[in-house]
C-alpha cells in the first residue's frame, strides 16, 4: 500500500472517529414511526440486522414479526399472519436502511412510537423503539402485544408531552454519568434509566396530562431498568450515522444481527453489508431455559459497541457479569483489548475503573483483520423458536469473515 | 492469653459481627428531633465525635453550632450566640450518646427533623439529620440557615407523608443495589440518591400534599446527589448499635471525629471513648481552597466505615477517586487490606469489582494493633475557621493510638 493511500485512509478515519466522538445526541421527541421514519410505509415491518427474507428469518425474529402483524391488526391470528408473510404481502426491510435501530428482533411498524434522537453536531436524526422483554424477543402473546399498545396509547404520548415541556433532553451528560455508575449502556442501563426517570418527573408533572396518565407513565419509567437502552441505541445510531460515507475510511459504521446473519457496514463502503452466519452466544440462561433453546446472535443493539459502549466498557460495569458471565479481570482485559482495533479514545466518555481512560472508539476493519481480535459484544439471548420472551444474556464476537470480506472490498475499491 | 479467653473473645466477636451484618434497616419516618431522639433537651445541641467542650471545639464545628443557635432563634447574632455558648447556657453532647449520628460538625437540635431508621432485627432505632454543603460544615450565613428551615417546613414533612403512604422503606435492597452502581455510601451516594428519589416519587404524588410542596420536595430529592448519606449513616448507626455492649467483644462500634479528637468505641467496653488528636486529611480541594484552610478530620460519617462501607468499599466506587484522589489499583488494595483487620465479610453487601466478594465487616482492635493497619476512611473536608461551606474531600486513617488505648483497657478488663 502506498504512503499516499495510507495517509488518505488515516485522515478519513480521523474524520470518521471525530464525527462519532463529537456527536451531540439530543432526545427531541417520541413520535409515531410513520410520522418520522423516512421511507417507512404502510404494511412494512423494519427489522434488526442486515436484509433478510421471511423464509430465512430466525425463529425469534419470525415470532416478533408475527407480533407486529397482530399489533397492527394486519392479521387476526398467527396463521393468518404467516400466510400474509409467506405471500409477500408485507415488506421487510432493515432498520439500518431507515436511520433506525431496534433491540433484538428489532421490529418497528407504522403505529409504533419511536424515540427521535438528533445529533446536533451532524444534524442527522436516528430512531429507536422502546425496550421490553417479550415482543422484541418473539413473544406474540396478548400480554406482549398489550405492552406495545400501552406504549402507543399512554407512555409514549406522555413522554412526548414531557419532552416538549423540557424542550428536548441532552443525552451526553446522562450517558457520561451512567458510565461512572456501572452502566455499559447495552445490557446494563440501571443508572441511566434511574437518572432519566428522575429527570422526566417534574416535566411530566408540569405537562398538563391527566394525573392517572402521569402516574402510569412514572410507574413505567421507575420500574423499567432497561428503559434507557432505547435511548443509548438511538444516540449511538445518530453518532455512527454521522460517520457514514467518508471515502477512504475503514471505520465500521454498523454491526447488526438478524439471528441468521451478522452484518457490518463500513464508512468508505457506504450502502454495502458484509455478512456471515450469526454466531452463538456464550452466556447465562434465565430459569427454565438452556443451551438447547438458544437462537443465534440477534439485534441492532451492537450499535452501542460500534460507538465504544457495551462490551467495550465492560471494565466499568462489573455488576453485569452476574448476568452475562465472566470475571472483573476478564472485563478489564476486554476493554483494554478494544484499543488494539480502534482509532482513538473518547475525551468525554470515561471509565473510572481504568483510571478515567476514555472509551475505545472507531473499529478499524484493517486492525481487526491484522490482530485477529474481533469486537466484544454483550447481548441478550433470544429463543430459536417463535413465541418466547428473553431467555438469557451473554458475550459474543462477530465472525471475523465479515471483516475479511469488507477489507477485500475496501482493497478492491481503493487500490 | 489463655485459650479460654481467646475463645470467649472469638465467640463475642462473632456475635457482634453477626448482629451488624444481619441488621435490617428500615426508614420508618422523618420526624422532629425533639419528638424522637432520647434525651434531647431544649437548649441542647448534639454534635459529631467524642465529647468536646465549646472552648475546645474546632473552628468548623463552632461555626456549625453558631448556625444552630441562629436557626433555633436562641440567638439573634453570631456574637450573642458565642456569648451564650461561652456562658455554658447551651448543653453540648455527642450524637452517639443519643442513638444519633450527624455529618461533619454533626449538629442536631430540637426543631430539626431527623431520619428515623429502625433495625428490625435488633429492634433498636437510630437517627441522622439531612445532608447539605453549608451549615454542617460551619457556614452560618442566612442562606445556610434557610436550607435548614426549608427542610423543617417543606421537605421533611413531605418525606414523612410519603413514608407514611409507603408504610416505611426497607433500606437494605437500596444499599445493595447502590453498591453495584459505584456508590460507597459515604462520599458517593449518586446511585442511592437517584434510586431513592425514584422510589419516593409515586408515594409523594399519592400523599395528598399540595402540588407545590410535592414539586418542591421532588426538586430537592432529584437534585441532591448526597441525599442518601443521611440514610446510610442512620442505617449504619442502627447496625453498629446493635453490636454494643457484648462482653468480651473487641469489635469497634463507633468511629467519630469532632475536628479536635478522633474517638472510637468498642463493644466490650461500652460507654467509653478512646481518643487521640484528629488527623489531617490527604485530599483534593474545591476551587478557592487549599491546605492552609483545612481543619482536622470531622464527622460521625465514619459510622459507614464502621459497618464496612465508605473507604472499605472504595474498590467498587472508582468514580469517587476524582473527588478524593488515588488510583483504581489503590482503591482495590484499600478494600482488600480491610479484610486483615475485620472479623468476616458480609453475605449481602457485595463488591462487583472484587468478583462479588462481600464487604469487610467488624473492625477488631486486636487486629488493627497487631497489623498496624488502620481503617481507611474517605471523607469530606471542613474549614479550620467558622463560617465556610465544604472545602474538599480526601482519605484519612484514624490515629493508631485510639486502638492501642482501647486494647490496653480491653486487656485490663478481661485478663
Amino acid at each position: 500500500m502506498s504512503d499516499l493511500l495510507k495517509n488518505k485512509i488515516k485522515q478519513a478515519n480521523e474524520e470518521a472517529v471525530n464525527r462519532i466522538i463529537s456527536a451531540v445526541p439530543v432526545l427531541v421527541d417520541v413520535a409515531p414511526a410513520e410520522e418520522v421514519i423516512p421511507g417507512l410505509e404502510d404494511r412494512m415491518i423494519l427489522h434488526a440486522g442486515p436484509p433478510v427474507k421471511w423464509k430465512n428469518m430466525s425463529g425469534g425474529q419470525k415470532g416478533s414479526v408475527i407480533g407486529i402483524m397482530l399489533y397492527e391488526n394486519w392479521a387476526k391470528t398467527k396463521e393468518e399472519a404467516i400466510k400474509l408473510l409467506e405471500e409477500g404481502a408485507i415488506k421487510l426491510e432493515p432498520n439500518h436502511h431507515h436511520q433506525a435501530v431496534g433491540p433484538m428482533a428489532g421490529t418497528i411498524s407504522k403505529s409504533m412510537w419511536v424515540f427521535v434522537v438528533e445529533n446536533q453536531a451532524g444534524k442527522n436524526r436516528a430512531f429507536c423503539r422502546q425496550i421490553e422483554s417479550n415482543q422484541q424477543f418473539g413473544d406474540y402473546s396478548s400480554e406482549a402485544i398489550q405492552n406495545l399498545i400501552n406504549f402507543r396509547e399512554i407512555w409514549a404520548p406522555s413522554l412526548s408531552a414531557a419532552l416538549k415541556q423540557m424542550g428536548g433532553l441532552q443525552l451526553k451528560p446522562l450517558i457520561t454519568r451512567a458510565l461512572q455508575m456501572g452502566d455499559e449502556l447495552h445490557n446494563r442501563q440501571t443508572a441511566a434509566s434511574s437518572l432519566f426517570a428522575n429527570t422526566l418527573t417534574i416535566p411530566l408533572l408540569k405537562s398538563g396530562l391527566p394525573q392517572d396518565k402521569i402516574l402510569n407513565t412514572l410507574g413505567y419509567l421507575i420500574n423499567h431498568e432497561m428503559f434507557f437502552l432505547g435511548l443509548s441505541m438511538a444516540a449511538a445510531k445518530a453518532a455512527a450515522d454521522s460517520a457514514r460515507g467518508i471515502e477512504y475510511s475503514s471505520v465500521v459504521t454498523a454491526m447488526a444481527r438478524n439471528g441468521t446473519e451478522f452484518g457490518i457496514q463500513v464508512s468508505g463502503l457506504e450502502g454495502e453489508w458484509f455478512t456471515a452466519p450469526a454466531p452463538s452466544i456464550d452466556g447465562l440462561y434465565l430459569p427454565g431455559f438452556g443451551e438447547k433453546d438458544a437462537g443465534f446472535d440477534t439485534g441492532d443493539s451492537a450499535i452501542t459497541e460500534t460507538v465504544g459502549w457495551g462490551g467495550f466498557v465492560l471494565a466499568g460495569a462489573p455488576a453485569i457479569l452476574s448476568f452475562v458471565g465472566g470475571t472483573p479481570e476478564e472485563a478489564i482485559e476486554y476493554s483494554r483489548s478494544m484499543r488494539k482495533i480502534t482509532v482513538k479514545t473518547s475525551p468525554d466518555y470515561l471509565i473510572p475503573t481504568l483510571g478515567f481512560e476514555g472509551t475505545a472508539v472507531g473499529i478499524d476493519i484493517r486492525k481487526v483483520v491484522k490482530t485477529n481480535i474481533t469486537p466484544i459484544i454483550d447481548t441478550a439471548m433470544i429463543h430459536k423458536e417463535p413465541g418466547y420472551p428473553i431467555i438469557g444474556a451473554g458475550l459474543v464476537h462477530p465472525p471475523i469473515e465479515c471483516f475479511i470480506l469488507a477489507l477485500k472490498k475496501f482493497a478492491e475499491k481503493y487500490s
